[in-house]
């Protein structure tokens, strides 16, 4: 029995020229695209926290909704909240939700109140999915908004605090492997700096690296098969993360022998944070075979912080999942919304229409991404570009066969004066738009 | 017999109350600090391009610049050049110079000329070197100026361009060695892309990392004693570019096996696009064990593009020396000025003013953090930070002996619920401010 | 007779399912939207600098083109040239196109040979314009490339600089005349500073301000109808541009009693780098009454320079003729292509890329905006957001008629306690992308 | 009799050699420069809302404070807490304060609670302004904070909104008269929008107009002889802030005919955000006559948002003092530290260590302003460069006497063909270094 805080249960396909606001235009699980049904392309995911758990503040400003699960301080009105979660993942009807401990459970005390509620909450969630068949695309540890995690988790210069955090990781772990999850997630808001003057970065990379390696090894230990996946973000709430950015997690991983058993869960919002482009980050992560999940969440080009927005750009989410299919397509990764309605959305009717624009907008940069990839021309220009490369004195110079002298002595008898060939940037831009 | 290009022959210094604008203020080469002379600490490098190739053009106008060595497309005004840039080291004291191939020769019409034209301006070079004292810092190759390169040099998608440029790297590490230059650098302009739908990642990284080992093989072969240094860049020229920060050439090092075999040369305009702070990205090298060395020089802060200014500000200067002199300061490598007077400086004195500015800035800024490292309230303060991690417990967490569920188990028992401390950074702010 | 420079004479609207790369699918001059046809809302021009001055050089290299009006230093060149120009235009069809005196005469010795060549060229322009039917969207005068203006125009502190750019301006205002241009625009790349160390900027706005009365005075003189227009631009290449933004501009026109004289051409490009999207800009200038024209150029978000890509993103144009449109459409103005294609894009047919993608992208913006209008969803919720203003008291609290003693005495009396109502940004987003 | 909170009651000018961190090293008060006292030129304004209304929280985190002042919304707490902010006043000597209604009073139930509350907190302010001496600089209305004014203050669609902004702008106003305020400012972080498409720019801006026009009205009722300054900020917490920077609030004010009426309070942090430099801010304010006062807090150049940190710069804030010196020095004005500690500074010592080392810079920065001014290289290279418009001519064009036509003449006569002359940037940067 719903509680009614929505005003509409359930969300359908209504098709391209439909005007109800509370319908999906472009969002059909069961079309097919490259063989396989839409909704098992997208995999998409609600996140707990933005539309339950954050209440609408900002740097200037408090609370702006009033939700019938505040305040969120006690078990009870947490278990509402879980109701009422439900009902959204429900009336949208995305097969993956994401959490973290603290959007879900009050506050505890201590860490022995923490877990406790946790598990509390766990039991409820483990009911609730069986009832709604929804499932967890993954869990994850908030080791970032309470006080004792200020100066970082992990990299905390007080091995109190990251024995806490461990301990933590290691709760939220167990409900995510109870719970079903597919995978689980590491951010590192605080795992950083805010002066370089108060940091030792060798010793904070130390202490990082080991925690993340407790992780893949209780990982196996456990038996769980979903992935460990790290969420690069260059800065915000630090002054600097470590997590900066795919290129810099690689690096990493690589440090700290983790690159075959860790992956990427990429922002788009954090790409743009870091200098780059969605498709930049996810690209980079492709051809590294590091890349595990999405966040599909964008920011305002002109703010410099987080914004956390619904995607609502089809040409920029189409280049997105045209790199996620190249590689295959998510596997145990989704589509998830680590987005929030604005401040000003307070109207239980604005999360819907927040999620089911993204929706829609990631259904039609799919189906774009698709397109491309079956009309073969971007591929075939590719694969042209590069096609000197198969010849045998260019594979013996990649291979290791040449020296530089080698190779001075080839240019010299040849007298190699390369001309350069169009890069045909606008060509291949408008052969995107044939399909955005 | 001077050409008379710069109104002064020789810069001295006289003291901070010098008023004369043809003096140094705060260089004093022969003061020690530290129990070294500054010159060795410093160890100043002018670069040839910017003061003596570069006509002060910029995308929306042409040349501003008078000089007695243009046009630069002969053979003949290139030593009139030559004579004239030594004349600027002589004047200014630094003891050494960097120079790409296409800054000191004309452009050839193929590689044989070019080479032609390097090795006769080499010729010279030895000799002004043997009269002048001044030695060469380091050389590397200009692999992005001429249209040839510009879809890359090794990341090209033509094999030739590759091939070219690994023989044009080839001679300019040769006229290095012969000239004794203390380091060979790369950077990569053209490395990257512009737009990623006629880009291939993986095919340009290995391509890029075959580059790199066979530089590093030919360094092993020849005897080259310096160093091989990777200069990073985020953009600019090209919209990316794969050496995009300290981090990122740390992970493209550890994937081609050659973090032991190169290193960074780090400049200050270049971190300020990659939005970090200078400090950062030497103290992310020193962390890493891989700085080299530096380009000091400034970016505007509100300007997009690489502005290459000489420093300015002696606060900024003195943190990233401090970070230099905890490393064990500069080995191999030195304080380069990848600089260039304004577009609107026209005069040979200007030339002058630049570089003398920054050598006295250079100057103060590392009187300042010898002076902190001295003062030693910084150091003990990190320390003090960070002692917990020498108790037994911590150590083993560290140290792998502890699990997760360890953890847990500590946790839940001694009930460890830590309290924040202060990270007193507007204490440690007003402490350098003590010394800058 | 065509030069055969390019490889298709005439570019048609083949419609949305033309895979011929020539060919336009959905530029349809003819098609009637809101009542007028698409050529007349949108008012192409192709500009000439960036197809045909520009040789593809940028900070880091020198030129990639290879064209048969090279060198463009004589006039027999900048006539063939002119042949190829009206090539281009004619077979994109776009009825305007836009110049600089520099784009299309040679560098003159003095004053006196830049007038003899700007108007041999503006006889053959006259001609070309009889034979083709293209017509003139605006002129304008390259105050920014040639050494003499490297400290600004009008803003140059030595008055014979000044005194050069009223002249020129008054070749130029003469030229667009002569040709039936429909606007005259200046654009100050050069006004402004590189440093306020040695900029006075009272004196230097009072000289902008004289020159830009003077220029309206000498329109007012002519009898020229068509509106002039300043282009704002933050920075690049000047360190600051006293043209910063809209808004900015507005100021100074206030200032200078120009506000009802002078309207604005505003670049998408140079929005962003201003810090504000494209249609902040448009919707800035219309609130003010200043909107003139448009140049319809991007730029990259990763990039912090100009780089004056062909628009390839529908959501966003389709918002900038949004707020044209309720404007009531470009006037004098049009839709100029001040953009370039790569420098890596070296064919003659990279320059109808560029060209055709960007006129496409443009008709389903404006597609898009007509729809949005007529649907009329958008404008019924703005209307309703603030219809409360169109109560009694809060007419008089706006007219002026209550102080804020009256208005504390009306909160008091009806304990005024306002509840905040949501902002539907969300619900607003999607009317939006049933659209585009 | 001191509540103990500080751990030291009063800090002292110890002079340059101190090492005692609750000494100042560089503030003297009543040392003279240019014949005036420092504490005169400086005027320091403590603020209230950071050090004494801010809990450490961030956009992912909370409270990191602990105070005896919290929780916040009673008013014997409130007392407590303006207890301790008057020590700390007392303890830095700052010889003024600032605050928002908000910061000192818990928020009410309604208008007339706030107002309530408001007044007895101003009738404690008054008899502690008496004890000590301490004044104050400027009083403000905090209009953002509460859910009501999310969508805007006196720009909200909702009048009833603007009618609350408005009487509670008229408390403030009337608190900041009786405490004998030096100035009234205006900072509206909500006045701005969100999405372009819920707003109308046009309404807005006259709503805005309206509110201000009544503010300088009851100024003049009253009798109020402070200044009415308004500070600019580009964005955040609003996607776009309508009083954006210097030279847009600047055609605000003229389009509404304010210009005399009102000038600005400018911030360091804010110019950064917009773009530009904060000397860029002051001498843009100055050359247009509305300079008011300042906020002297910075933000990290590699942060997005407004960090508002404590200076720590001496050559950046020199040059703010320059400007400001330049202009007559400030006169109802101060300078004010809309200044943080870092959420991690939690301790009551933390407070002190960024205040005085934020008075410590700026009277490093003022001294070396006055060294500058003193010297006069910079004054005088300034009008050297000038001086060509001294000339008849010259004057002749500036005036007005001159048309396009009259300058063509003189420059065809003459053969006008004007050599560009050096900008001399790093000499004058050189010049600049000798005193900060
Ligand atoms: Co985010
Ligand atoms: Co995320
Ligand atoms: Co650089
Ligand atoms: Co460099
Ligand atoms: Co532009
Ligand atoms: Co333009
Ligand atoms: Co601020
Ligand atoms: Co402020």
């Amino acid at each position: 029995m719903s509680t009614g805080f929505f005003p509409v249960d359930k969300i359908k396909y209504e098709g391209p020229d439909s005007t109800n606001p509370f319908a999906f235009r472009h969002y059909n699980p069961d079309e097919i695209l490259l063989g396989k049904r839409m909704e098992e392309h997208l995999r998409f995911a609600t996140a707990y926290w933005h539309s339950f758990a954050w209440e609408g503040g900002d740097p200037f400003g408090g609370r702006t909704f009033d939700r019938p699960w505040y305040p969120q301080d006690n078990m009870d009105l947490a278990k509402k909240k879980a109701d009422i979660a439900f009902e959204l993942f429900t009336a949208l009807g995305t097969p993956y939700y994401c959490f973290h401990d603290a959007d879900v459970r009050p506050e505890g005390a201590n860490f022995a109140e923490n877990t406790a509620n946790l598990n509390a909450i766990v039991d409820i969630f483990e009911q609730k999915q069986a009832e709604t068949g929804v499932k967890l695309l993954w869990g994850t540890a908030n080791l970032f908004s309470q006080a004792r995690f200020m100066s970082g988790a992990s990299t905390n210069p007080d091995p109190d605090v990251f024995a806490f955090s461990a301990a933590t990781i290691k709760t939220c772990m167990d409900a995510t492997m109870r719970l079903g999850g597919e995978n689980y997630v590491l951010w590192g808001g605080r795992e950083g700096y805010e002066t370089l003057l108060n940091t030792d970065l060798g010793k904070e990379d130390a202490q990082m690296g080991r925690m993340l390696n407790m992780v893949v090894e209780y990982k196996h230990k456990i038996g769980f098969k979903g992935a460990i996946l790290v969420e690069p973000k260059p800065q915000e709430p630090s002054k600097h993360q470590y997590d900066y950015d795919a290129a810099t997690v690689y690096g990493f991983l690589k440090r700290h022998g983790l690159e075959n058993e860790v992956k990427l869960n990429l922002e788009q919002g954090h790409a743009i944070l870091a200098g780059h482009s969605f498709e930049h980050e996810i690209a980079t992560a492709t051809s590294l075979g590091i890349l595990g999940s999405i966040d599909m969440n964008r920011n305002d080009y002109q703010s410099g912080w987080d914004t956390d927005q619904f995607p609502n750009n089809v040409p920029e989410v189409a280049l997105a999942y045209y790199h996620i299919l190249k590689d295959g397509g998510l596997k145990t990764g989704g589509t998830n919304f680590d987005a929030k309605v604005r401040r000003q959305s307070i109207d239980a009717a604005d999360l819907l229409h927040g999620h089911i624009g993204g929706m829609d907008i990631c259904a039609r940069g799919l189906k774009a991404a698709a397109a491309i990839i079956e009309d073969g021309t971007l591929d075939k220009e590719l694969a042209d570009r590069y096609a000197g490369w198969e010849g045998e004195e260019a594979q013996k110079m990649l291979k290791g066969e040449y020296s530089l002298e080698d190779i001075q002595k080839y240019v010299e008898a040849a007298d190699v004066n390369p001309k350069a060939k169009s890069g045909k940037q606008e060509y291949l831009e408008n052969v995107v738009n044939r399909f955005v």
